[in-house]
């Protein structure tokens, strides 16, 4: 017998970091919650991080997933950018896996390929593809949105990824 | 009268993490410990962010040091490298913030700086002037002697950030 498996996505950005929690029992998705944590941009750095950490954190205490998605970072051109995205895609990596939770990683075109069927497309399509995926779904922003489109995606390849795990312990005890 | 301060400077990086306790008082430096955190290259990134943070949080609760300082990141011109080391720089940020401390900004060539009278050097000059400074400096490895110099370099820096904070608390409240 197969058992619900409860998902949350995470679309890491230093200012604003999204997040959506699904659940996934076999092919069927639902929806649970999605969200923004800001952080305030006239804080130092140091003070940011901990705000989006303590805000992961309540969420993750407060649903309780089993398992976690974060997007593979777009790296554009921009150094500073680059940088900044890193500090706060560490807090989006550590926390779940503080709580115990597994985490996978997805690029941003498996994302959206997962979601709407093909590598590429407009933010628009993608909102479009989630209210028909889970027709219940709320979600304010492209970051919610784009975090639950993560969610998705690990719903999507998780049992591959499980597999790609094992794989992966197999090679590293043989 | 003035107090003690125990200072400790942090060399983020993903695969080793530099880190040095000194305790200041006036003008006078004294040595207490240094060391590198290592992350385990063959596990998934979510697991290294948490033993960078697990080693961390064990370095600062044993020490209990007053206030941290970071090294703010060379961003070179490899957007992979960058995100790397944006998000060991995260971890390195939130642990020391996460436990109360103030946590101070110093760019490599202020460090450099601060240790051997110049803006540019050699690693080999770097660790000659903490001997100078602390004769009873023990180190190993170029991330523990950087921890060392950007502790060394918020020691001295540190009544002009505590000044600017004031500065910008003043001006954010005015």
């Amino acid at each position: 017998m197969q058992s619900t498996i409860r998902i949350i996505g995470i679309d890491p950005g230093l200012r604003r970091m999204g997040w959506g929690v699904i659940d996934t029992l076999g092919n069927t998705l639902r929806f649970v919650e999605s969200g923004t944590i800001l952080s305030d941009g006239d804080a130092d750095l140091a003070s940011r991080l901990c705000q989006l950490h303590d805000g992961l954190a309540d969420i993750i205490h407060h649903h309780k997933p089993d398992e976690a998605a974060v997007e593979q970072t777009f790296v554009n051109k921009d150094a500073v950018a680059t940088l900044k995205l890193g500090q706060a895609r560490g807090i989006a990596m550590l926390v779940p896996a503080r709580a115990g939770l597994k985490v996978a990683e997805y690029a941003p075109n498996a994302v959206k390929k997962s979601v709407i069927g093909v590598g590429h497309g407009e933010k628009q399509q993608i909102h479009m593809m989630i209210k028909v995926l889970m027709p219940k779904a709320i979600f304010k922003g492209n970051d919610a949105a784009d975090a639950l489109a993560i969610a998705i995606c690990h719903a999507h390849n998780r049992q591959s990824f499980a597999g790609s795990l094992a794989h992966r312990i197999a090679a590293a005890t043989a």
